[in-house]
């Protein structure tokens, strides 16, 4: 470490720009000091000293110590005092601030400076002795916990004790007297545990709350805080040394936190909350309640303007609604804390609307302003905040799909769809879904299941759905049989049966036992006009995936282009398809596959006309049959038997056939193209629907003259695939089209999710492949070779270490998997320059991916409806972050 | 088609080097007539007219028939006769011969040019009217057939019923008279069932006969011939037009075939057989016995001269051991075939080692001349050949691994283990294997499964240890509970039971009911003459896979240069290790779970002891654990209840951790380097095993000095991975060593077989890969999104179909799969210009592959012990190729 490098900052000798050395906290005290605004002085210790210490194995070099001496002394200058004065002592406060906000997660020590002393001194100075050893006693707590380790229940004991036996309801009715009997025996059990004093030092009580505020860096719920925000790249954090001002002073002293602006509705007025003659931890505390900052103006008119004024000044500069702590110390205001508010999406999309309005924001700043993610809260149903303030929770799982749910609890598809009919609202359980509970998931109000991550088949057909639901919670065992549910987690023993209310909330994950109220999301004119000028600012296209007219709808009013994968199995299912599929299945010849075939031939051109006609002229991309057969037969002893006495074959037989249509590894078996090659009157019977119901419509009633039928070849891993199939549906379109003398523009094309297509991209695209859509889920899980469906076991331990960023279900890896998706667009674009290039997994209304597709140059990226509104506003931030750049 | 292109050749006017348009047949025909040899008068139609002849709906174009009349016209002149003619006809065969062999796959008319007048001029010139019947009833039998279409079965009865009605015995003993009688017969069955008359007219008989020919390049068994010898991308067969000489006009008349070499032995003299007065077919039909062609010498020395001193002109220009037909007609000599003749592994080796002593063919020449997979025939046991000749086929499976096996049927592992204790020989007969069966496949004579492709479980165990193994042998029902196996094809109704005996032929796939005879592989002292000259000229190394002493031992004796996979999970399955395995995954916490392993480690460190001994300073690289836990595991109810007692676990938990470790695509699920993030002990455990062995070898009685451990990570797809393994790696290794003040010289590398790792190849190295080995088998798997053990199903379709020219599992798929490879090499070596690279999936031993890997630089090749010569022949073939081309 050079001798000449700066540690330690006076808060004038920063700015905001120093948050990486400085720490949020202390950037924004110095931005603040040097805007003029009456900021208690102090200094900071940078996080190149938290990061210094660790490597000098928890100690601090004497050149960081020579630096804060002088630091300390400037301020004892400044202050016109001492720190640990016996007459009139310096306090200062020690508190943390890293470049992230983790609140609460490090320590602070508060009234440092104070000792046997100086108590004394602070007491005959402010003429308040009660205040003077109610700050000792507080420092004694404080660092006792935090630096010396002593447990923090034993303090709380001993004033509890002494509360009791002065007869003392509060801590405010214990008198200076009281309070010096309290330090006393805090000292004596300190002694007692620790075996040394309370340090009477305050440069020794300064130095041990710098350590201890650098080892908090490293305290276990700091590092999970770091984990679940998913925080990386820090060097540690900084250290603030502020002096103390006090809003416990009189009547005259106050403190209070406010908002420039309403964070949960977003109006721009004036918003918070105080306490005359309090500290700060009074006004969280809840021992009194707090006024409306609005009763200042009445009480106080001067240093409430004042407040206003620097308020606003504060917003100003920053270009962004604030919150700030204030304190009054007798009848002088001071700002302790400034920063940008947290607010609701409500809120967000509000403010960053009204700024524009206000000219204090650009377009495309307030655009940027909005975390995508965010918008999610806007669109489903939310809890009522004060009920589920108030409701138990039962269980955490993965916010698979959000939205709030509420609904008696049954176990089975069939009790779900048989419920519903009778108009009762149901949460389906499940330790899985299969698609065979797919009328089940329809009906249920929410979905919860103990297995699956969060691209499971619950978790991806609910978010298609836009149903609620929480996956994968591994604390609850369900039993089917009995029909119960038992949460596992030592001490709690809920167990819930079936037609037991619960709740879900798909954006947390909690589980909820009993019913919480809901209410219905509003979209507000902000959010539209925010929406219009993303639509007006990003480059490329946004659809949706979408299987039924519902979904499309849906997408179409969250602003959706075009449909970019509609999963056709999805309609396979169907209680009144699901016979002809499975005759299908079983059937021993190609006379007989195709006589079921036939039977399927107009539900899913009915299918097509509704899609074809929502879409209203959008391009309709439709993936033929994808899943391995074996999906639609049945798994249960008991269904085998059913199917068994409604298809008339024997039981024997049909196992058998289960058995031969059994994988090892089904990701990667008969399924997708393979189907079509071994089987190819599928297909044949899917684009015959395809195409004679764009004929139907562009005949019907709307004349719909514009249909975009864009037909998708799933699974292909080689041209041949492609071209073979190509040929086939080619040559059947042509044929029904010349029948019909109709000209439809359709095109084929197809998935890119088997590596071997991205390496081989350019020779797809000279066997004719008029567009690509990436399947990002079996890419990222070939490409990795990881099973989604398995791979919840460890990539939690995967993330925690660095291996991977983030879930590579979730975010797409950019570097690997992206590799493959830049390789394809290179090789398909290199044949055919205006290659059409699509994303279709789940990745496509992911913030980061959708930057991502911006970057490479993708047509459109298509994703769930209730995530389309994410995706145009993910696209127009990277296409102003790209302007920017460039 | 231009009017000027030629379409057909007299025999003068073509050379051998036309194969592709005069067909095989053709060319060698053209071949000889120029080398001045007698071969009867002819000519060839080209294979593009068989390709014009389809694209014309099945006809011919009158350019060609007109070229064809021409040629016709010379031939009449040549021999003085007329096609046909009623006094002297000229007689002509029509033969196929495409440019690859397809023996009997294709039709074939001889006498052709009779009909009920010639037939009389033949009887009066040739004083024959027996032989003049007989060629006119064999012309009608033939053309009836092949071209006509009328049952092949319908001439058998005439004939058989004409014999019975004249009490004759055989053929040859009808008179001229009978043979008139079946012409008759012949011609009523033809009117009666086709409804028009055998044509009169030559010219029509030639044409139709054409026409026939082309046709049969279509039929079924010719589509299926090129199927199952992968011939690909020919045109269509040539026709072969030729006057007939014949061999049964008297004594001075006869016809043989002669190999210039032994065919079966190698040895370099002269072999054949013949019989004076008679045709081909006789040869073939064993009517009589014929003579071998050293009699001939006795009984015509002029004749014996001729035919020697022709044979050996053509082998001296071919350069090669020739198959050669003949026929003498009235003491005059023809040749009317010569190929280079089919040998066996044996005769291969010998022919090419002495046709470079005799200086004809240079070493790389001799070497190019061997198919590498032939050397299979040479380096296992083998059937006697007349047994097999009479043994009853009862079902035919895939040829997973070569060898031939006789033993008793059993249906289980164990039963297989304790059968051999008692001295018994047996064939292990199961649906498929497990990990669990080990033991019983080790004590096997063979292995027999009903599942399971050419890269199942059993095909790769198998392998790997030499053992004959025939796998997805669908045809078989296995009932494992009442032990008996049943063969399904319709028909037939074998029902074999334990304790029978069966024998397999692993290198045909065959099954045999009964014992058959067997004998020793021989490898003679030719073959390791070719062998030092493969290993002179070949740039890469070759390892081999072996993951016991015993393996490394038989790899050694092979040639193998390392171990380049040794596979550490087959050693958990050991009978007294599984108990810990399993101890280590049921324990509940990282305590309990190194207790387990240290159980382990002594035998783990043994095993690598035993390694390094045997390969003697070679380099043995080790793959650290890499299946998923749950393969140690059982599945069965009652082998759970067994562990259940032993372990002293309750049922439940057992059946609780077995579900919880289920995953539903085991293929990507928790597995390889996986499990050393989540349980980095497991690693630690056999890195020490692995270094302390080095080190005990080191200073044991051989004091081995050169010792040459590499050590493998399974599975990495990140470069974090890679690191975090390796580090702990380091570590262990080098205290290790530092305890015991020894310097090994060991290597840290990783498998390439998951495709992410392919694309961040530098980065991996970056981080401190020293090798990469490429996990073909996987990579393919992921690359092309196919499980191996499911694949099965629908990769016949696709080769059929041509989507792959050769199962990707067999062959590596150099276009996909290869272009990961080369993008990992590319990017491997771009930060480390000497990285080592090797293969170790199951293509390393496959010469294609082989070839690849050499032209992709290479350092080596690894395969099982039993492929190490044809690795080393592939690769000095791949080495000699590449010289040519530069």
């Amino acid at each position: 470490m050079a001798k000449s490098k700066k540690f330690v900052y006076a808060f004038e000798e920063g700015n905001r720009s120093m948050k990486e050395i400085l720490g949020g906290k202390g950037a924004n005290l110095a931005e603040m000091k040097n805007l003029g605004i009456n900021v208690p002085p102090g200094f900071t210790i940078t996080t190149e000293v938290c990061d210094q210490y660790y490597k000098d194995k928890k100690t601090l070099n004497t050149e960081v110590k020579r630096q804060i001496e002088i630091k300390l002394k400037d301020l004892q200058k400044k202050m016109g005092k001492v720190l640990g004065d016996a007459n009139d002592p310096l306090l200062v406060s020690v508190r943390s601030g890293a470049a992230a906000s983790m609140p609460g997660m490090m320590d602070t020590i508060l009234n440092l400076g104070l000792n046997d002393k100086s108590v004394l001194g602070l007491a005959k100075k402010t003429n308040n002795p009660r205040f003077a050893w109610d700050s000792y006693r507080r420092l004694i707590q404080m660092f006792g916990s935090v630096v010396m380790e002593v447990e923090h229940a034993d303090f709380e004991h001993i004033l509890e004790k002494v509360k009791a036996s002065k007869g003392a309801k509060f801590d405010t009715d214990l008198t200076a007297e009281d309070l010096q009997e309290i330090v006393a025996r805090y000292k004596a059990q300190i002694k007692k545990v620790k075996g040394v004093d309370f340090p009477q030092d305050p440069i020794k009580q300064m130095y041990l709350s710098i350590n201890a505020v650098f080892g908090s860096w490293n305290n276990y719920r700091a590092i999970r805080y770091r984990e679940i925000n998913n925080i990386k790249g820090l060097i540690g954090t900084a250290v603030n040394i502020q002096a103390m001002v006090f809003g416990n002073l009189g009547d005259t002293s106050g403190t209070g936190v406010c908002f420039t602006r309403n964070p949960s509705t977003g109006e721009a007025k004036f918003y918070g909350e105080y306490l005359m003659n309090a500290q700060g931890e009074d006004v969280v505390a809840g021992i009194r309640t707090p006024l409306a900052v609005s009763t200042l103006q009445k009480q106080n008119p001067a240093i409430y303007k004042e407040l206003v004024t620097i308020c606003n000044k504060v917003e100003k500069h920053y270009r962004d609604m604030q919150d700030m702590e204030f304190t009054i110390q007798d009848n002088k205001l001071y700002i302790l804390q400034a920063r940008n508010g947290k607010r609701t999406a409500t809120s967000a999309v509000r403010v960053a609307v009204e700024l524009v309005k206000e000219k204090i924001l650009t377009k495309e700043e307030a655009l940027l302003r909005i975390d995508p993610n965010q918008l999610n809260q806007l669109l489903h149903k939310q809890f009522d905040s004060v009920a589920l303030s108030k409701a138990e929770v039962i269980a955490t799982g993965l916010p698979a799909s959000p939205g709030a749910a509420v609904g008696e609890i049954v176990f089975t598809a069939k009790d779900a769809f048989e419920k519903t009919q009778k108009g009762l609202d149901v949460i389906l359980v499940r330790v899985e879904t299969s698609p065979e509970d797919i009328d089940g998931m329809h009906s249920a109000k929410g979905i919860l299941t103990a297995r699956g991550g969060m691209t499971s088949h619950a978790a991806v057909v609910a978010r298609g759905m836009g149903t609620c639901c929480v996956a994968g919670c591994s604390e609850i065992e369900i039993n089917e049989k009995a029909k119960t549910l038992t949460v596992k987690s030592a001490g709690k023993g809920v167990a819930l049966k079936e037609g037991d209310y619960i709740s879900l909330d798909g954006s947390t994950g909690k589980v909820y036992a009993g019913k919480i109220g809901t209410r219905d999301p509003e979209l507000s004119g902000d959010f539209g006009k925010l929406m219009a000028w993303a639509d007006s600012i990003r480059k490329i296209g946004v659809r949706t995936n979408a299987d039924t007219p519902t979904d499309a709808s849906v997408a179409r009013k969250f602003g959706a282009e075009g449909i970019g994968l509609c999963r056709t199995e999805h309609m396979f299912f169907d209680v009144n398809r699901i016979k002809a599929v499975r005759e299908m299945i079983l059937a021993g010849d190609l006379e007989s596959r195709k006589k079921a075939l036939a039977k399927l031939l107009p539900y899913q051109k009915e299918d097509f006309v509704e899609l074809f006609r929502t879409m209203d002229g959008f391009p309709v991309t439709v993936r033929l049959l994808d899943p391995p057969l074996h999906e639609f037969l049945p798994k249960e002893k008991k269904d085998i038997e059913e199917l068994s006495r409604e298809m008339k074959v024997d039981v024997k037989t049909l196992m058998a056939k289960i058995d031969d249509l059994h994988e090892f590894n089904p990701m990667l078996g008969h399924r997708g193209c393979r189907l079509a090659i071994t089987f190819p009157e599928i297909y044949d019977m899917q684009v015959e629907a395809i195409i004679e119901a764009a004929i139907e419509v562009s005949r019907g009633p709307k004349k719909l003259k514009k249909i975009q039928p864009e037909i998708m070849i799933p699974l292909v891993a080689t041209t041949k695939e492609f071209s073979i199939i190509k040929d086939r549906i080619v040559e059947i379109v042509e044929r029904k089209m010349k029948e019909a003398k109709v000209k439809i523009a359709y095109k084929v094309g197809t998935m890119i999710e088997v590596p071997r297509a991205a390496l081989v991209a350019d020779k797809i695209v000279e066997a004719g492949a008029e567009f690509f859509s990436f399947g990002t889920n079996d890419l990222t899980q070939m490409g990795i070779g990881l099973s989604r469906d398995d791979a919840g076991k460890f990539l939690k331990e995967y993330v925690a270490q660095g291996i991977f960023d983030q879930d590579p279900f979730e975010v797409l890896d950019q570097e690997g998997v992206g590799e493959l998706i830049r390789i394809a667009i290179k090789k398909g674009r290199g044949v055919k320059k205006d290659l059409k290039v699509g994303i279709c997994g789940e990745h496509g209304g992911e913030p980061k991916t959708v930057e991502f597709c911006h970057r490479e140059g993708f047509t459109y990226v298509s994703c769930s409806p209730f995530r389309v509104p994410i995706a145009r506003l993910a696209a127009a931030q990277a296409a102003i972050k790209d302007k920017t750049k460039k």
